[in-house]
């Protein structure tokens, strides 16, 4: 008789956006006159930069002629034009990629949740809480022990490694999911001292690079010293260039990442990574590609950052309305969320029914995110600006 | 320390393919007058249907403008539009399917090794020998034990279930790679049958089902009685309509397909499957699913088709060569693979360098898909058709 995997049966019915999906979707079908102003899910609204849509379509009429036509990618690890449009944009930043370093994949969450796959079973998991729930559910999938770092209202919301504590794979974010908080290079300094110490693996996501708008804070792992050594970057075009309908992403693996095998021999990560991906994915759509490519072009950047200034812009609205009403919060500067403390004590999946039902904003219940996310809330900068701003309006005049 | 799979270090350091191409490569830069002629790799050559383009030309337009731009799709799993176009062409040969049951995929290859992770251990795998690579490195990787069904000369290249041998999850193929058999309803009903009543789950490769000419043999396991409570079908766009670099695929899961849990409840492999992907995957670009259902429409068939007939007569023109030559062969009606008997006694990687050598004709060594495959050799009918036409000339000069 077949066994399923049964750590499944341990683990909630659903991923927690496609539970708030199907709540909502129950909301609008017994409420169709009244429409929702989401800023849950953390999906951009703006439309994809012209630069972007041309070079899609381009790719797309390479793809319908013979002699431009493209079938599989040889290593499907990505295109050398594209990672040599992400080892510039690295470069732009300060860190240095070779291009067998980058991968490219469609969207950071695959990656994210695969790359369980390369490790093996008696590793010590360390997530920060509260944290975006891939880390959390494909270790609970793989069957692994997962452990957490608080990040709370005490540490402003950026857990830091106790060397008490040990563990062997450990999952940050920054801008982190979905507190907004962002660590310094100090403070990411310390967390690869400890890896290092530890002989651990970081997995890095630095999906909201591209909001952070200080110059000293970092936007890759790469730029604090020894990361090369203990680090895997995961980043996605998603909020970068609008890309959370269009799907792509990479995945950067240091040639200096090298871990020991039980017999004490050397094992590259990225090797091992490229045989579980070269058995089980198959590259990235050619006009996608294309698409991604164009993104780092001089024209690419100009027209996504006006995309980022205007979710900047959002940010400001909501920090600016929450201060007005005397809400505390993380977030805002340098990352599109804000996570606020859901007011006069309420739990956050009473305060996510409570906006629903009263002025029909969506946000995300921190508790979604663990348990430090408990009484409060994740909304993202990623509306239009008039629906931040009209949903704003609603909060002022239901918290006032 | 962190502690790697070490399963990985038992496999083979390149997936087949990955490990052929270096080779070329190798090859071409000492002989850069010598070029290739491939029929190795199984990647198409004709470029992508008109409709197919235009489709994804018009959604990349929709995605720059925000009135019809889109983002993440709500549930990852495949648009509507695409999954009624997907379950109509399935009822054009006559199985019927639930938009439930249909789950969009970037291309069969992930889904077929992801597929593992809904499985617990202690299952017995069943592969045909030889097979499609992916199925037995995922579950290495994922530390399963692997038993195999002979496919080879005596039966034909069609592995028949033996009821002296349990087994727990089956890999079927038909039309097969490599060895181009397709199995006939009545064959498939032995598995059918065998799979209930050992309460085994069949996973049913179909990708290269586009490629069946004779209306009595199945095109989807389906076909077969009492399939929907066992099987769970995989296929992909890349041979039905040249998808290899634009990747779009579907796994369906019925359903009828409930298993038991060790507590005795029911357990719904869809819905496992679909929590797993929730997790671990976001959807598909939205302008390849548009793509996808534009080669669902009746021109989309009728250009498609035309590429199919292209690649038959491709097949046909290796047929007749092998025939003239006296090289035994399977496959190459009903399917794009021709699977020959290496002449003069030749190990397949022997026969392989020989026509690299000789008459630069790439093919792939039987040996790559397993054991019974030592000794044969796969062609593939994706080429051009001046190509074919010069590599079986070439074929004739060599081994007359």
């Amino acid at each position: 008789m077949v066994k399923i995997n049964e750590k499944f049966l341990t683990m909630k019915k659903n991923y927690l956006f496609i539970d708030i999906a199907k709540r909502l979707k129950a909301f609008t079908e017994a409420n169709p006159d009244k429409p929702l102003i989401r800023m849950g899910i953390g999906d951009v609204t703006l439309p994809l930069a012209p630069v972007v849509v041309e070079a899609i379509k381009k790719a797309a009429d390479e793809m319908g002629v013979k002699e431009t036509f493209r079938g599989y990618e040889d290593s499907g690890s990505g295109y050398d034009f594209l990672k040599e449009a992400i080892a510039g944009y690295y470069k732009s930043f300060g860190v240095s990629l070779e291009l067998s370093e980058i991968r490219v994949n469609d969207g950071a969450k695959a990656d994210c949740g695969n790359i369980v796959d390369i490790f093996g079973d008696g590793n010590t998991i360390l997530v920060t809480d509260p944290a975006y729930p891939v880390y959390v559910d494909s270790n609970i999938m793989a069957g692994r022990e997962v452990i957490f770092a608080d990040s709370n209202e005490e540490n402003g919301f950026a857990a830091m490694p106790d060397d008490n504590i040990h563990a062997d794979i450990i999952y940050l974010c920054s801008p982190n999911n979905p507190t907004g908080s962002v660590y310094t290079k100090a403070q990411l300094k310390e967390w690869v001292d400890y890896a290092l110490r530890n002989e651990a693996v970081i997995i890095f996501d630095s999906a909201y690079e591209a909001f952070v708008s200080d110059p000293e804070l970092p936007r890759s792992i790469y730029a604090v010293e020894g990361a090369k050594k203990c680090a895997i970057e995961m980043c996605s075009l998603s909020k970068t260039a609008g890309f959370t309908g269009t799907r792509c992403g990479y995945t950067i693996i240091p040639e200096e990442l090298i871990v020991k095998a039980s017999d004490g021999s050397d094992v590259s990560l990225a090797q091992i990574w490229g045989r579980r991906q070269g058995s089980k994915f198959n590259g990235v759509s050619y006009p996608i590609q294309r698409g991604a490519e164009a993104v780092f072009t001089p024209e690419g950047q100009k027209q996504t950052h006006e995309a980022i200034d205007y979710y900047r812009r959002n940010a400001k609205v909501m920090a600016d309305a929450l201060t007005e009403l005397g809400i505390k919060f993380t977030g805002g500067i340098n990352s599109p969320y804000i996570w606020l403390k859901c007011p006069n004590g309420m739990g956050s999946w009473e305060f996510f029914d409570f906006l629903l039902n009263n002025i029909q904003v969506v946000g995300t219940p921190g508790e979604g995110f663990g348990k430090n996310g408990a009484g409060w809330f994740r909304l993202t900068a990623f509306g239009t600006y008039e629906n931040t701003v009209e949903a704003m309006r609603r909060f002022k005049e239901l918290l006032k």
